[in-house]
């Protein structure tokens, strides 16, 4: 999928651009920092996602003749041309520069710590902004969201929401986030090809319906893929639907083959699930599976284990695909520092807001994640890569100063990593490959604390700033709001 | 944007295609409807979008050799390749021939209803079908949103969600799909490109942040942009930034420019509205109008409207780009008659459930619309094209059939219209064009009455099946439960 990411982006941007050019101050180089403010689904982690797509737009960023044929055709709202010839003139050979870090596809993370970190000149640094928000929010959001089903799950997931995902790109990047977070793979056939993701399905209502009755339509399916047969059992009736798999499951023992499984789509699936596996118990097919699907999340499927349905494995669908309950991430991208050319040292930028929590941070930052001898991690720093961290490694609570953690002693890693230097890609191979992200979030998930992974009410983790970071902040604030 | 629609489906479409041409199946005809079964957002009406990448689809769907590599390359779960080299080879030049008929985008559709109807080979039916629910699904719910907010607005509604968006395509088809619903412009630079609709904005906090004082940074932005300027006057604070905004505006009136408007993005907007409008009053600016934006949607839109503020415009992000508050509308692909070859006549086909909602309607269909004298809609019927309408033309309504109302003596004409005819689309270019749909939707919001176009609790529209089809299902359901 051919994606035009440097008009994939909003208007604004293109307009500052041309306003940082005729002011001169395209030579300003900026520092923004990508991250999240509040834990999505109200849990207690995030699964970071969107940094292979971030590679793609790097590798890809250009402005065609035909993107500046369409920009020197926009009309000011006061009348005249919008764009300046000169500036569309020079967008021509437009590369981009900067520098991008970020965590690795599939860490942990948390609210308040920067994914992505942008250095560079400032019209780079805007000029992506838009398309970066874009994929890391929403892939993020969607691994996230089959971190949390999986876990929920136990057995294995396949995600299958294209149909009611938001749009193609969406579904394809989705069912990509969704095979980091923890599916097992998807029934999304592009994604599959794009991504290298283990692909699944077999058949649906229509199926059956095609034929003139269920019982022939099993038994046409079962001789089409003996060796992918999973018979949906619920277009008419579900005790029925079971009879009649039983019989094409004996049919096909008969012929050496094997009935993989039965799916169950609608109803009450616990109380018909464990019908069925009765049922196909006593019929001597102990090794048929039992597939639930139909609108499920993690709190579904965790109210059906609790129930005692013996479930091989799971199709989520909508829930997942779209994030049904919070469809946005709601990172944001600020601007933290800039640096005038020929100027050594970067100068704290900060908005300040009548609320406290979008109170930006200053500076060019990282993020120090420590770790319990037993390999649980034990808190998240963020830190200014120019003043280093203070002797006693005290984070403070960006929203409650008095919450403060000392992490003197223990190991630790910074978890950012370079994506692009000087406006090129240095990410390795294994940095865009899904599957290897889905082995890092499994990896990173197990060294978090069960607490911290429960579904509701769950545990926080320690993240804050570097306590001198958090003193600089609060001075900051106060010389800006005259009180200092 | 290239997309690969073939292979942007689910899995098991492609598994039964195999199946159906296994069985010799893949010469009987098949209609499947598009359809939802409930409003969206708890309202009263939905606006139909996506019909113009449905025809993208028709236009481009194709099997590459790359695309059947992939294919190839699958394993069975059982062992073995997944599909017969056979059947891929007949994929080289597979070329749909379906006949599509659909709503014209822009179009006010209810419930129950078909939005596409889909006939020919089944095989055709459902290779399309994913891709098909994912640009109906997701572009009629952004659709329905956006008439949603801008019904509440009154004023210009410019969106701007593309960073929160599901995804880069995700995020350019909701642009459309906005403006469509009837917001007057987009933010997404590449949506404007692709679509031709209007695009709007100005600049960003960051911008602000970039210079050493607001003032500085208005200045700049000014000169830069002085037929396109709108300040954001709410990076430090409010009212402040409207001092200097005011400022600027005498200047740029002293130099015969004029200051658009200004931005309020935080804070309490219809409190800060009014304050600035009072400010900007006072200084003479009369003619700068005020634009709000942060986390709108209808509701909040109607509420700064009750506290009489005076808004110039709107931008709307999140809420109306991800539709938040429901971020999926749900509609499903339904399997409703069949045709061997060499039969006339088309079979019934039903999918029953345990749900009486769920249950689907038989037939070939179509929607009649009726009017009543003054031009307001009156009432829809689905019927069977091919046993016509009975004399008394009496709707009943699918989930209530003691609620029936006789349309007979009203004006009508038929909603769905070819879109493609033997795979090939027929849709003239008109039924693409955004600022087309837009005009036909900002028309048909007018002939509903106020009480459905209602935020909370709107009044029902009556839309039912004919009364011979509501029969006729009536009948089959009978039948195929055995009580008949």
């Amino acid at each position: 999928m051919n994606i035009d990411y440097a008009l994939l982006t909003d208007l604004y941007q293109i307009t500052m651009a041309q306003g940082y050019w005729q002011s001169g101050k395209n030579a300003t180089e900026a520092c923004f920092h990508m991250y999240f403010r509040d834990y999505p689904f109200k849990g207690g982690f995030a699964v970071a996602c969107g940094m292979a797509q971030l590679a793609e737009l790097v590798d890809t960023f250009a402005f065609s003749e035909e993107d500046r044929a369409y920009l020197a055709s926009l009309d000011a709202p006061g009348g005249g041309k919008l764009f300046d010839p000169a500036f569309l003139e020079q967008l021509a050979d437009y590369h981009l520069s900067v520098d991008i870090d970020a965590v690795p596809e599939g860490t942990v993370v948390f609210p308040h710590e920067p994914l992505v970190r942008v250095t560079g000149p400032i019209t780079d640094c805007q000029l992506i902004e838009t398309a970066l928000l874009n994929c890391v929010n929403f892939e993020t959001l969607i691994a996230t969201k089959a971190a949390r089903v999986c876990l929920a799950a136990g057995s294995p997931v396949a995600e299958f929401g294209l149909r009611r995902a938001q749009g193609a790109a969406g579904g394809v990047w989705a069912s990509r986030a969704a095979v980091v977070g923890g599916c097992a793979s998807t029934s999304n056939v592009l994604a599959g090809k794009l991504f290298g993701v283990p692909v699944s399905g077999t058949h649906a209502h229509s199926w059956v319906m095609s034929f003139p009755d269920e019982l022939t339509a099993f038994r046409a399916y079962a001789e089409a893929f003996p060796k992918n047969c999973i018979l949906l059992v619920d277009t008419y009736d579900v005790e029925q639907g079971v009879k009649n798999a039983i019989t094409v499951g004996l049919e096909m023992r008969e012929r050496g083959e094997r009935l993989a499984g039965i799916r169950i789509d609608s109803g009450d699936l616990a109380w018909l699930a464990k019908m069925a596996r009765r049922m196909l118990d006593e019929a001597g097919l102990t090794d048929c599976g039992i597939v639930l699907s139909n609108d499920l999340d993690e709190y579904t499927i965790q109210s059906i284990h609790d129930e005692g349905a013996q479930v091989m494995s799971w199709g989520v669908g909508t829930k997942l695909a779209c994030a049904f309950d919070q469809p946005t991430l709601g990172g944001v991208y600020k601007l933290s520092a800039t640096r005038e050319p020929g100027e050594a040292t970067w100068r704290d930028r900060l908005k300040i807001s009548e609320s406290a929590a979008k109170l930006t941070t200053p500076g060019v930052l990282d993020v120090r994640r420590y770790y319990h001898d037993d390999g649980r991690i034990a808190g998240d720093m963020v830190f200014d890569v120019n003043t280093g961290v203070g002797e006693r490694e005290i984070i403070v609570d960006p929203s409650d100063d008095l919450r403060q953690k000392r992490l003197s002693g223990k190991r630790f890693e910074t978890l950012l990593a370079p994506l692009a230097r000087e406006g090129r890609t240095v990410l390795p191979a294994a940095g865009r490959d899904a599957m290897v992200a889905r082995e890092r979030a499994a990896a990173q998930l197990a060294m978090l604390d069960e607490s911290q992974k429960r579904m509701l009410n769950p545990h926080t983790y320690p993240v804050g700033l570097e306590y001198g970071l958090f003193e600089r902040r609060r001075e900051l604030v106060a010389r800006m709001r005259g009180i200092a």
